[in-house]
């Protein structure tokens, strides 16, 4: 079976050579049968001057409005460069005014103004509506054209207005409003089109709406979505008056970019843009989080250095700092992704808190058992001797089987409690599991375990 | 601003005193209001005794099948335990295809035959066939249910089809087929309406046509969906004849699942059900990935042991340890995610890997020297002497400078290799960054400390 990837591994290194060859005719026709999120694809893969010709052609073919929409940050900002302002009024002209938006949010402040002023008309006020709500928002990725009726109005004149609204894209619902443009009730094509033709709007519409307000965060329209299976959220204003609407095609890249934002917070990258090549962007991203986890390192350093009189005597203790740390860590890290994961989905309930902590405890105890017995195990192996009176004879195991019992169930519960909490005071629970929470429990972890070799030991 | 979840916490918390009152008429007026996903959310929030009764409410308001389809595993069984054959057999009639199939999937394998029995006529037929297909192929998930016409039909018979099939779920699209069920083209069922009602529907039918295999994996089914913006993608068999659909509906649920998978295996948790309170499970599937950080660790212990002479002369060797693990499982796991997450999304491509590898590594070189050079301060101001001639002076410095920078751009490197060769290998990506891997990196960077300071400080 061939997959899609394969499939566009082999157009791209065509689309190259035929752009090397520059056979014109060729890449027409190449362009003219190809879907424009596949044609978007093509650029990353290409030198600037072959993006160049690329986009005269595409342009040609009246496509690049919509393989703009597709087109990663770098290779929108490098047409909008190149184009002349009349080629790109003409494109925008052709884009729905959520798109236009969207481009015109990715450009450098100061550039905006200048773009704004190449969208004309009634779609120009639309644009400069939407760059006002807030990022992430309902209103921010709301398409403000939507299709809404009267409810007095008969099915059959319904069907009439939809014939004549050929470029509304993605019609599935007519909603029906009152005078005032307040949300009424909605009524899927489906309905209109198989009711009797006399049938008032107000005797077939669904009244029990699913919609959002303008100020709704993102991540709670798509859950909406999804969970009463709609293809279309409405969104309202403070008077409930209609304001545009979410697709479900804009559902699913706001739950693919809202999981991306989430692992990388949980890895503590920052904000890196996935696609992007420049190791400077890159580092930049980066480099913050992994000053948390030095300052913790370095705070570790200090800790040890307290009892460096006891590593001096007892040279064994450190070899059983690293799996201390590791699966203090580890437990941590499932305990935290868990529970971010859950809350996201919803299938963790904050209401349940206390029996998802003493879920996680109890875990904690019997893994930071299983396991603090096992490394016991490992350290009188290690270290054999039959002299009841040395350290290592049972000593040294009982340290090492507490200390990574007591991390690893200490772990469990911060990696619980730390996102419930965040969550409850508004925080996005998936810091939780980055470089800052992580250290802190490796120094906490260490400490823990000096004290007991000093406690036990000595 | 109200939230769906603070209604959700307040319907629920009003339910179960409804329940505890046994005021039942209230009870099916709220049940009768309620969307069924949201009637399914309530369960997990109750005694046993107090589903009991939800159960048979729900099943006298005829919403048993839609809630069925929305409970989680637990409460799925604990109905079909309850629940008397005949009733089970009326409910099942109810359903889709594809949502029966799902139900006694789950269910333990002794127990599935049983459950098939009750599935009466034709829908017999449709859920063997799709109990079938492997697990997570575009076949296990489609809905065998569709809507197919032939390609010389007129547009306005076509409509009158569309209002007699009334109970073929969410029909968008209508699909256009040949005599042997090959599939042509596919019409909206907007530009169905919109056309002049003798039109044969040849002549408005799109032929450019997104499908996918039966053996499909269920996460290219979504790439598909989203990447082009269709509502349903058909699923055709080995003849290209057209088999079955999968809606917009389940492939979010399939970008969620998928989501979810990758963020558990990322964190080496194993396949754990999140709202499951059960310790046990949770301990069987977390246990096994803590025991390759426990190896880990257990080598690194080794390891350590090898170099014990070293750490009696110069204990100050031990604080550095933490530091340098931590700076390396750290950076290891930003590289790992970014190109986890990326091939995943597609924003990463495998084609370009040598470019990737070169910017995770020089990213590597760049924080390692940075955060090497910082430490080599850090290591100074602690231990500040100014006899040139100690090894506190430069070496150690020096030692620890090396060692983070080293065990950074190692890690950073491995961190970008190894799921880079996995997915090449056809293994999930996602596993790289489990414990198995950064425990490997921590044990390479405690060797190559060692090693540093056996030649720098000896």
């Amino acid at each position: 079976m061939i997959t899609t990837r394969d499939r566009d591994a082999f157009l791209v290194s065509t689309v190259i050579k035929l752009i090397k060859r520059n056979a014109v005719p060729n890449l027409r026709k190449v362009i003219a049968k190809t879907h424009s999120a596949d044609i978007a694809r093509w650029f990353p893969h290409m030198r600037p001057q072959e993006k160049t010709l690329l986009f005269k052609l595409v342009a040609q073919e009246d496509l690049m409005g919509e393989v703009l929409r597709e087109l990663n940050t770098e290779d929108r900002l490098l047409f909008l460069e190149e184009s002349e302002p009349a080629a790109i009024r003409e494109i925008l002209r052709g884009m729905a005014p959520d798109d236009v938006t969207d481009l015109i949010a990715e450009l450098p402040d100061e550039r905006q103004e200048e773009f704004l002023a190449l969208v004309e008309g009634e779609a120009s006020e639309d644009v400069q509506q939407l760059l006002q709500y807030e990022d992430k928002t309902a209103g921010a990725i709301m398409n403000p054209q939507f299709f809404s009726l009267p409810e007095d109005m008969t099915a059959s004149d319904a069907v009439e207005r939809v014939r004549e609204m050929a470029d509304v894209e993605m019609v599935f619902y007519v909603y029906v409003v009152d005078a005032e443009m307040r949300l009424e009730g909605v009524i899927s094509l489906r309905q209109l089109v198989t009711t009797r033709p006399d049938t008032p709007l107000s005797d077939i519409m669904t009244t029990r709406l699913y919609k959002v307000h303008l100020s709704t965060p993102q991540e709670e329209v798509a859950s909406v979505a999804s969970r009463y299976n709609i293809l279309a959220v409405p969104v309202v204003g403070d008077e409930d008056e209609l304001m545009g609407i979410v697709t479900v095609d804009d559902v699913i890249d706001v739950i693919r970019d809202e999981n991306t934002e989430d692992m990388l917070r949980m890895a503590g990258t920052g904000d890196v843009e996935l696609s992007s090549l420049s190791v400077w962007r890159n580092t930049r991203a980066r480099a913050p989080w992994l000053f948390a986890s030095f300052v913790g390192g370095t705070a570790a350093a200090y800790v040890i250095g307290q009892f460096e009189g006891q590593l001096e005597q007892f040279a064994a203790l450190t070899a059983f700092i690293p799996i201390i740390m590791g699966m203090g860590g580890n437990i941590g890290t499932q305990s935290s992704t868990i529970i971010v994961r859950g809350l996201a989905t919803g299938e963790v309930d904050i209401q349940e808190r206390w029996k998802v902590l003493r879920r996680e405890f109890a875990t904690g105890v019997v893994l930071g058992t299983m396991y603090g017995l096992l490394l016991g195990v490992v350290a009188k192996l290690r270290d054999w001797t039959t002299d009841a009176t040395s350290p290592y004879f049972i000593r040294l195991p009982i340290v090492v089987t507490l200390a990574i019992a007591g991390n690893m169930v200490l772990a469990a519960t911060l990696g619980t409690v730390i996102p419930i909490a965040l969550k409850r005071l508004r925080i996005d629970p998936a810091i939780a599991t980055g470089p800052f929470v992580t250290t802190s429990i490796d120094v906490l972890g260490i400490v823990f375990y000096f004290l007991l070799a000093r406690v036990i030991l000595f």
